[in-house]
C-alpha cells in the first residue's frame, strides 16, 4: 500500500475537510465532564472516542485529530480535576494517538496530534513553563508518528509563539489556529497581525477554530488574509469553527454567552447552513475546512457534499443521505415528499418553538484577561464562597448591562 | 444472578426510565436514512447501535428496546427503499434483540421489542393484512424472548386495537404509546378516547410517545388520565416525547412543522427543560418516562437526575456530570464558574442567535389522513412528476396560509 | 334634513362603523392621565378631544361615543384621583356630549353615551349603590339626547346585567359590551352565558370590547354567537377590540401583560391587520365595527376601506391613503414603489427591531377577582408602603412563574 | 414682552428640546398621503395641523418647525402628485409658517423654516437648478420671520452643501441636518466628513435626522464629533432620530426595510426607550435634541422629562404623567400599581405579541443612487408597467438575498 499523501500536499492540491468536536458531542454522551472538559475518555471508554472517529471518517474528514484536547499537565490538575494524577498526561495522549491512527487507517485519514492554551500561561508563569507544558505532548505525538501537529483553541497570539516554536521542533507540519473573532485577540492585537506573526512564526497553516459561529469565523480569515496578502506571505487557511450561532457573541466568543454551555441548543446550526459555510470557505481560499464543538457528523457530511465536485467524491456517509433531501421522497406523508429538494432547504428560515426566548443575548463582559487573578491556575477546587463572590459579580453586572442598553 | 424484575413490577414499585431516539441520533452520525428511517443499521452497522444503547444505559434507561423502529416487512419495502430485500425483516428484528439484549445485559435493564403503524393500515389493506405484518415482528421477539412488547407510534387507535390484540397472543405485558396530542387521533377519537380503548383491549401501559415536545405531550396524557379515572380503569402511563419544541404543532404534531426534519436544531429542548418534563411527568402520575426523536443521552440523564431521589441512585454517567451545572467550578473563566448553581440554569430562557427567523412556525395541514391515495403503501419510487405536483400543492397551500392567518 | 337613521335601522340594513380608543391616543397627546384613565380632558382641553373626533368621522366611524369612559363619580375620586371635585361627572358627561354631537353632526355619524364597570361594584357595594352610578351618567345622556347608550367594559356580567335595567329605563337602543375573552368573565362565567344574559337582559346588541386583539376577541364572539343561536337569541353583534396583539393573554387580557400600559409599542397591529379583522369579523356576522385601546384613525380607515363595497363608499380620509398602498406610486425610491399593492403588504411578517426582546410575555396572574380587598375603592391615594408590598408580591409571584414554566 | 432668546444663545445655555415627527402623525391621524409626503396639510386641514404642534408644545418642544417638509415645487409635482398645482410652494410654505408661529407664541418656543433634498437634485439637474428649489422656500421663510432655518433630510452632502450657501444668505441661524447613519452618505462620504463639511460650509449647528433609530443616529453623531474634534470646529450638535428601532437596516436606513413605510409598528420606540436616548445624546454633547418620523409628543416629553433637572422644569404634558409611571399608583389592579417605579419600566424587553415574525429584517438593497435612472424627477403618474417591471426586480432580489443570508 503506497504511503498517505502528507498534509501540505493535500493542500495544495485541493481541500482537507477537518473532523468536529469532540468535548461537547462526548459530552452529551457521557463521557466529558463540562467544566473541566479534559480528554481522559481516551483511556476510560476508548470505544466511545473510536466511535466518534469513525462517525466524522464516514461523513468525510481527512484528519483524525487525536483526542488530545487540553491534556496538558496544567489542566488535567486545575482546580480540583483529578485526570491528571488518575490518568496521566502522558498516559492520555498515547491512547489518543492510537485511537486515532487505528481509525485513519481504516480510510485515507490524516492523524493530527494537538496542543491548546494553557492554565500556565493564564497565570502568567513565564515562556520556559509554558513551553513545557507544550513539549510533554509534542513528545507523545512524535513517538506516535502523527502526521502533523495542530496548536488550536489559543486566545493569545503570544502564547502561540511559543507552541509553533516547540511545534516546529519536531519536524512536522504545523497548523496554527486561534479562537478568535474578527476583533482579535485578547491582549488587543488584530486578527490581522495574529496572522502574520502565526505565519512569521513558521507555521504552514494558519486560521481560526472554536469561540465564533462559521459565518463571523470567516470574517476573521477574511481580515486574517487580507493581512497575509499584504505582506505577501504564502500560507494555508484554516477554519473550524462552531456549529453554533453567535452574532450577538462579543470579543471572547461563546463563552460568554449566558447560554454557554448547558443552553446552547437553540443556536445549533443545519446541515444547509453548513452548505454555505462550505462554500464560503472554499470561495474565500480556505482549503483546511472542518469544524469545533457543536459540529456533529452530519455537519462535517453537508461540508463533504457541498465540495462533492471540487472533490470529486462524496462521503461514505451519504450513502445514508441523499444531496439536498433527495431521501424525502422515500417519506409516507405527501407534504414531506414536497419538502424534497435543494431550494426548499436553502432558504428555510426555522423557527425555535420558543416564542418566550429573544432572538439574541447580553453577552457577560468582565474584562478580565491573561494574568488577572482570577484565572490563575489553582489545584484545589473552587470553594463555595469564591462562587458565592462571583454570583455576586454577575448579579451586579448584569444590572448595569441591562441599564445601558436599549432593546 | 437472581433473574431481573419485570416491568409491571418496576413500575408499581417506581419509576422506570425510557431511552431516548434512535432514528434522529443515528440520521447525524450517518447510519440511518432520513425519509424511509428503516432500521436496517442494526444489521449494517451494530457497533453503532450498540454504541447508542450503552449510552442511554449510562444515562440511565431501565429498557433497552431493540432499534426496530418501522422493522415491518411493508415499511422496509417501501417507494423504493430495498431495506427488506437486503436485510429482511427478520434479519433486522432479529439483530436488534441481539444487540439490546446484549446491553442490557451489562447492567439491570430490560429488553423490549418495538411495533409501529403500517402503511398495510394507511393504505386500507384490512385487519387481516395489518396483523400479518405485526405477527411477524412479534414472532421474531418471542423467540428473542424480549421481557416485553411495545406497540408504539400509531396515529390512529383503531389500528392500535388490532397491534395489542396480536401482542397480547405473546403472554407478554404490553405497552400501547399513541403519537398524539391532547386533541386526538387522527381520526377525530380524542386522547381521553384512545387511552380508555387501548387500556379496554388489555395494554398494561398506556400512553403518548413522539409527534410533540414534552409539555404538549403531557397535556395529553392529562386528558388520558382523566378519562381512565372517570371509566375506573388501572393501568400504568407511559410518556416519551420529541426533544424538540412544538407549541406550534397542530394536530398531525411536528411533521407538519416546516422545519422537519433538517431543520429542527433551534427546537431541541435543553436539559434543564428535561427536569421539568420529569418533574411534572411524576406528579402526574406517569411512571415510565422516555423519550423519543431528539432525545439524547444528556436528556436522558437529566431525567435520572431529577428523579435521583425518588429512585435512590444516580446514573452512571453522572460521574460525568455534577447535578445543576456544579461540573462549572472547574471552569478556567470566572464569570463561568459564576454559573455554577440551579438557580442560573433553572430560569435561562435561552437565546436562538437567528434574529432573521421567527418564534413559531406555521404548520402544513394538507388534511390528508388514513385511506387517502397520496398515502397509500408503493413499492416504487416516487418519480420526479409526482414530487413536482407536490411542489406545486405546498405553494397553493402556503398563499392560503398566510392569507388566511395574522401574524 | 332628513332626521339620521337610527343604530338599530342601520345595523339590520349593513355595517356600522365604530370609533377607536380615545383614551390611549389622548395618553400619547399629552391630555390624559394613564393610571386614572379618566376623561376630564372633555372639560379642560375641548379641542383635542374634537380634533379626535374629527379624525375617526373622516376615517368612517358612524357614531362619536362621547368621551365618558370611566365618568363615573366613584371612579373620578378613586385613589387620590380629584378629577370629581374639580370637573365634576356631571359636568365631564355633559361636556363629552356636546362635543361628539358637534363633530357627529359634521357628518352622518350618531352619538352614543357610554357607562362602564365601576369601582362601587368591585369594592362589592350592592345593586342599589352600583346602578345610583350608572344612573347619573344615563341622566345626562338622556337630556343631551344621545342617540343610544353603549355598557361596556364589564368584566363581571352580573354589574352588565344591573346597568342594561339602568340603561332600558331611558327608552333607548342600549348595547352591552364585555372585555373578555374566549374564556369567559371574571367570575368563571362562560362567553356564551355572558351573551346569553346579556340578550335576555335586554340588550339590543351584544358584544365584546377592549382586553384582546381583533382575532382573539373574535373567537370569542364566535362562542357567543353560538350560545345565542342556540338560544334562539336575535340580538346584533358588537366588537371593539384593542390594537393590540395579545396571543399570549390570560383570561384578564392585556392587562396582566408586563407591558401594560407603557411598553405595548411592538403590539400594535398594522393596517392590514385590519383588514383581516374587519373581513373575518363580517363573516362572522358581526355588524357593529370598531375598535378600542390603541386603534386610531388609520386602523378604523382600514376597515372602512375593507369593507367598502358592502357599504358602497370609501371614507373621506380615503382621499388620503390609496388602497392597498397605491400612494406608493409616487414614492421617490423605485424599491419603495414596487411594494405598491396588496400582495405585498397583505402577506407582510413585520419584525420587531428588537433582537434582545422575545414575541411573548408571561402574564401576570394574579388570582384577584371582585370583592378582594386589593380591588377595593379607596379614596386617598395609594402609600409608598402599599406599593413596596406590592412589588414584594410581584417579586414572589414572578419566580414562581419562571419555575413552573418553560419555554 | 421681552423679545424670545434665540437659537445659538439657548444652546449655548443648555438644552434645546426638538420637535416630533409630522408626515407619519398625521398620515395615520387622515391627512397626509403616505408615497408623495407632501404637506398641503397646512393649506387644507390647518386645525390638525395646529393641533399637533399644541402636542408639541405641551410635551416640551422649544422650536415649531413649520410643516414645509418636501414642501419645494419639484417634489410637490412629482410622479402625478398634483399638490403644487392646487396649493403653490408658495402658499403652503407660508400657511406652515403662519401655524407655526402662533403656536409657539402660546408658549416660548422658536419658529424654524425648513428644507429638504430635492429631486432636482437626485434627478442630477445641477446646483443652479437644485438653488433654485432651495431659494423659493427660503423667500417665504424670510418674509414670514422664522426665528432659523433648518436643512434637513439630505442624504448627499454634495446637495447639503448647496442649500447651507443658500440658507446663509438669509442671515439666519442655519441648522443642517443629514439623514445618514455612522456609515456615512450615499454617494461615500463618511459621516465624519459630511460633519466636517456641513461646519465649514458655515452651518452653525450640524447633525442627523431621520432613517435610523436613536441609538444607531447616535453612533453617526459620535462619529461626528470626532471628526469634527479633530479639525478643530466648533459647532453645535443636532440629533432627530426615527421613533422606530432599526439596527438591521443598511446605509439607506428604514426605507429599506421591507416593512416601510405601513408595517413599522413592531419597531416603535417606548418612552423608556427615549429616556435612554435622551441620556446618552446628553452626554454626547448633542444640544438640540429632538425626533423625527415615529416620535410623537409622548416621546418628546420622555426627553424633557429625563432632562428636567439640566432644564430646570417639566414640560406642561408632565401634568398628565408623573415620572417613571407614578400615575400607575392611583390602577384599579393591585399588579398593575405594583409597576409604578423607574425599575419596572427601564429594565423592561417589550415582546411583541407576534411569535410568526422575526427580530430583524433583511433590507432591500438595490444599490441605486443619485443620478440613477430609476430615482429621476417625473411629473407624470408611474405606470402599472412600470410597477409590475419593478415588482419584478424585488422578486429576483430577494431570491438572491435568501441565497446570500444565512440567518
Amino acid at each position: 500500500m503506497a504511503p498517505k499523501k502528507g498534509l501540505l500536499q493535500r493542500l495544495d492540491e485541493g481541500v482537507v475537510i477537518g473532523d468536529g468536536g469532540f468535548v461537547f458531542a462526548l459530552e452529551k454522551r457521557g463521557y466529558v465532564k463540562a467544566g473541566p472538559w479534559t480528554p481522559e475518555a481516551s483511556v476510560e471508554y476508548p470505544d466511545a472516542v473510536r466511535g466518534l472517529h469513525r462517525e466524522f471518517l464516514r461523513a468525510g474528514s481527512d484528519v483524525m485529530q487525536a483526542f488530545t484536547f487540553y491534556a496538558s499537565d496544567d489542566k488535567l490538575s486545575n482546580r480540583g480535576n483529578e485526570s491528571s494524577q488518575k490518568y496521566t498526561c502522558r498516559g492520555i495522549n498515547d491512547a489518543a494517538c492510537r485511537i486515532a491512527r487505528e481509525v485513519a487507517n481504516e480510510g485515507d485519514a490524516l492523524v493530527a496530534g494537538g496542543l491548546s492554551q494553557t492554565p500556565t500561561y493564564l497565570s502568567g508563569l513565564g515562556k520556559e513553563n509554558t513551553q513545557k507544558e507544550f513539549q510533554r505532548q509534542v513528545d507523545v505525538f512524535v513517538e506516535n508518528k502523527v502526521d502533523f501537529l495542530i496548536a488550536e483553541y489559543f486566545e493569545h497570539v503570544e502564547e502561540m509563539e511559543w507552541a509553533i516554536e516547540v511545534c516546529l521542533r519536531s519536524g512536522l507540519p504545523v497548523v496554527a489556529s486561534m479562537c478568535i473573532g474578527p476583533k482579535g485577540d485578547l491582549h488587543g492585537k488584530s486578527a490581522g497581525e495574529c496572522a502574520v506573526r502565526m505565519a512569521k512564526a513558521g507555521a504552514h497553516v494558519v486560521g481560526i477554530n472554536c469561540h465564533f459561529d462559521p459565518f463571523v469565523t470567516l470574517e476573521g480569515l477574511r481580515k486574517m488574509k487580507a493581512a497575509l496578502d499584504a505582506e505577501g506571505l504564502k500560507v494555508h487557511l484554516i477554519s473550524q469553527p462552531l456549529a453554533y450561532h453567535t452574532p450577538d457573541a462579543h470579543k471572547q466568543g461563546f463563552i460568554d454567552l449566558p447560554e454557554f454551555p448547558f443552553a446552547l441548543e437553540p443556536r445549533i446550526c443545519t446541515r444547509w447552513d453548513m452548505h454555505k459555510y462550505a462554500r464560503e470557505a472554499y470561495e474565500l481560499g480556505v482549503r483546511y475546512i472542518g469544524g469545533c464543538c457543536g459540529f456533529e457528523a452530519y455537519h462535517i457530511r453537508a461540508v463533504a457534499e457541498e465540495l462533492s465536485k471540487e472533490r470529486g467524491r462524496l462521503p461514505k456517509a451519504s450513502e445514508k443521505h441523499d444531496m439536498w433531501a433527495g431521501g424525502l421522497k422515500m417519506h409516507t406523508k405527501p407534504w414531506v415528499r414536497s419538502r424534497a429538494g435543494r431550494e426548499y432547504w436553502e432558504n428555510i428560515q426555522p423557527s425555535s418553538g420558543r416564542p418566550f426566548c429573544s432572538s439574541m443575548s447580553q453577552p457577560d463582559n468582565w474584562g478580565v484577561t491573561a494574568g488577572h487573578d482570577s484565572l490563575k491556575q489553582k489545584t484545589g477546587e473552587t470553594s463555595e464562597d469564591e462562587i458565592a463572590l462571583l454570583k455576586a459579580k454577575r448579579q451586579k453586572q448584569s444590572s448595569a448591562a441591562s441599564n445601558g442598553r436599549v432593546a
